[in-house]
């Protein structure tokens, strides 16, 4: 191996030399939590209580609850310096029976049972359910430009798939989720009377993604599903042949918020407590999986974090605080919360580091900042890459995370984990966002890249 | 998006310049060569049906004739220059009725049935099967230290796990793999009857691993066999209490070499045809699962490199050939033969590519060369990076592959596809590596790296 490095060099291979407040000290530590989160990480066996032992979690459930209790007592496991709950109005939305979409006496194929989920705060169809004719459309600028002759009375079917030759299927993803969160408006305004959407997903397969839509004020709420990516293609087939009627029936409700908390545990620090880093990821999910990437695996590392500096006996300097979000999926009611608190009480996060984009093999960090000197502290943190390059992390700029983006006006550093992005989205929202999903290695991989990050920021800061 | 570009530069982050070789022609080509991938690849269709219709493909069995003539097939609707069929005769063993290893009348635990698979090339107990003690050990070292006193009769069983804490799990295989390769020989010299070594896998799970095994000339061949990790540690366990025997039965038979083949197709240059530049992976694997990762992914991107240049109507400088490689994984026949009669055709193989660690996202290239200005030419290939990062892609030092390794004496440029190593030990000779283990997008991405580096390799060299 040495013989290969010395080739490096010879080679003209450009190895950065570490920054002056990097040194083989560090090297040595960040072996060490590395060594620990791979043998004696505890994200793997906390993920899969949270995800086979409560499950899905949407904010306001059984289960959501449950994971507050579960994810505290684990903590309280740690002797953190302090642990709590933090309390939080959420909303309450609940599937209820089985969503029924059909394709109704189609000429060609007759009736046709699609497989379908109600999208996180739609409203149900009467009891009877609704039958329509369906328009396909690309966007939501088509339904404008077809307008109310078109669209009175209808069922609007957003059909423009995400797009397969990105290569971070995340844009992917940002290019095809308008139809899904303000579709409902938009077709509502043209007279329609439902919504259908192709699942956001890559893959052609049999299973429906769901998430999160909103109406907007003042339009009348119509009922939004989304269906799944094969059944998408087999309507859009029909439609080109025939004109289509489809059956929706579903009775999902909205009551009254409801109490709920984000659960938070933390480090404090021995030189500057009042400067805090926060590691974290949002606990609920949607109730159709057991939200094991999204967003199990993110709490987990981020305890991990917490669990691995305890047992490398590492007193840090600043806070190290984690945060387990509630509500990031339908509401965002616990990210917001959490920033309110924290500037009332005139807090300073150094950083925030979520981890929020599935439990798979870490590529490195996306950063954003408000600072002003965000320049020179992403260039400080640049430093740093010789660091964690052997673990195959990088260091780029983008997002930080939803749930810590309330953080931002407080103009620290908000980071997100950014995994490897090719399996996201085959299990984003879906039944089969399961424990089984997860691989054990490439879970740790995302704690101990956290926590290595984290211990940089604790040693030398961001200036 | 130009907002981020722009500030990275402010940041002073480091974007290396284009090299004097590369220009945005070439990044519009290799963006068309990512779409065509992401699109119209044809790697996971091929893959679905050698791994689904045709399954484990030992050489010397009915499937690996099968899978010579299916990829023949598909190369021929490409439209190649030439395809055609290398023979080369190869081992064929058999591994005959399902293996029984069973801890036999423990006081603890009475009969336990352990899941194993014997090792490819092992020899078969008695029909009777043997029943003997078992000394575990931790390396081969420790079987000749204990010596025939201590192993006369007895069945080592090999317990020295997979190093969880190496990031590239490929180093953890190295340094385990030698209790499987050697161990059987080690044992057999000191009296031993028979071998149990521990799966090759980082994992805890029920699943056995068979692989390749050899005999040292001279030796008295013995039984060997891999179990599962968590019977591993049971039997470790239950040694630490109590002297256990255990039960080996299996027959798997040597027959006669037999008659196979290499699968080739090429585009022929048109420049320089004398210089080849080779994509590969290999056709035949282990019996006991799909072969899906091991090597199919690797065989279907090679083909599709094909495709892609085909569909995209690329005329090649030098020759493009795809080479199916026969009997990897136990005797690595087709790579000699190969070879060899490249050799007598006094040709000369500019640069060979092999996928064969999986078909998980590519994260770069590692080449080795024994080229005397292999320094000068991996500095030229270095400088086609910025091209290949904005996929993913590094270049390393690294070995190249098993089957292309018998070219080095041509001193081209023999050069691995670099997949995400986490998962690959999870599936790795098991009868789980199939095809559902594969995600499409992943498999894409590594046949559209392997097509723009020889894109690259094609239009400028390596000088």
């Amino acid at each position: 191996m040495q013989r290969f490095i010395l080739f490096l060099l010879l080679a003209g291979f450009c190895v950065p030399t570490l920054g002056q407040n990097a040194n083989n000290d560090d090297a040595f530590f960040i072996r060490k939590i590395y060594d620990q989160a791979l043998t004696e990480g505890r994200s793997y066996p906390w993920l899969e209580f949270l995800a086979t032992r409560i499950g899905g979690r949407l904010a306001g459930s059984p289960q959501a609850a449950a994971a507050v209790e579960y994810t505290k007592q684990m903590l309280d496991t740690l002797h953190l310096d302090s642990v709590w709950l933090q309390p939080c109005m959420v909303p309450h939305w609940v599937r209820g029976d089985k969503e029924q979409v059909k394709i109704v006496s189609s000429r060609k194929m007759g009736d046709v049972d699609l497989r379908a989920f109600a999208l996180g705060n739609s409203v149900g169809t009467s009891e009877n359910g609704i039958v329509a004719e369906v328009v396909e459309v690309q966007s939501l600028d088509e339904v404008d430009k077809l307008g109310p002759q078109a669209l009175t009375g209808k069922i609007v079917f957003y059909n423009r798939p995400m797009d397969p030759t990105q290569i971070n299927t995340f844009n992917a993803y940002g290019g095809a989720v308008d139809q899904r969160g303000a579709g409902a408006s938009r077709a509502s305004k043209q007279g329609a009377i439902g919504v259908l959407v192709r699942s956001m997903t890559t893959r052609n397969d049999d299973i429906p993604h769901t998430g999160g839509m909103s109406y907007e004020a003042g339009v009348t709420p119509i009922p939004a599903l989304a269906i799944s990516t094969n059944d998408a293609n087999l309507l859009s087939e029909l439609l080109q042949e025939e004109a289509v009627r489809v059956f929706i029936k579903c009775n999902p409700q909205k009551y009254p918020d409801k109490l709920s908390y984000n659960v938070i545990g933390e480090i404090r620090g021995s030189e500057k407590p009042e400067e805090i880093i926060l590691v974290g990821g949002h606990l609920d999910s949607w109730d159709v999986g057991q939200g094991a990437h999204d967003d199990g695996a993110g709490c987990v590392q981020s305890m991990d974090v917490l669990q691995i500096f305890k047992r490398l006996n590492y007193k840090p300097k600043r806070t190290i605080r984690c945060v387990l979000f509630m509500n990031e999926e339908n509401g965002l009611a616990g990210g917001r919360a959490y920033a309110e608190i924290s500037n009332k009480n005139k807090e300073f996060h150094l950083a925030a580091i979520e981890s929020d984009r599935g439990g798979f093999t870490p590529r490195g960090f996306t950063a954003e900042s408000q600072a002003t000197d965000f320049e020179k502290k992403f260039k400080n943190m640049s430093n740093w890459l010789p660091l964690l390059e052997p673990y195959g992390l990088t260091l780029s700029l983008g997002g930080g995370g939803a749930d810590i983006g309330p953080l931002r006006s407080q103009k620290g550093i908000l980071i997100g984990l950014y995994p490897d992005s090719q399996r996201y989205f085959d299990y984003h929202h879906t039944a089969i966002d399961t424990f089984d999903a997860v691989n054990k290695r490439e879970l740790e991989l995302g704690a101990a890249g956290m926590t290595a990050l984290v211990y940089l920021l604790d040693k030398y800061g961001t200036d």
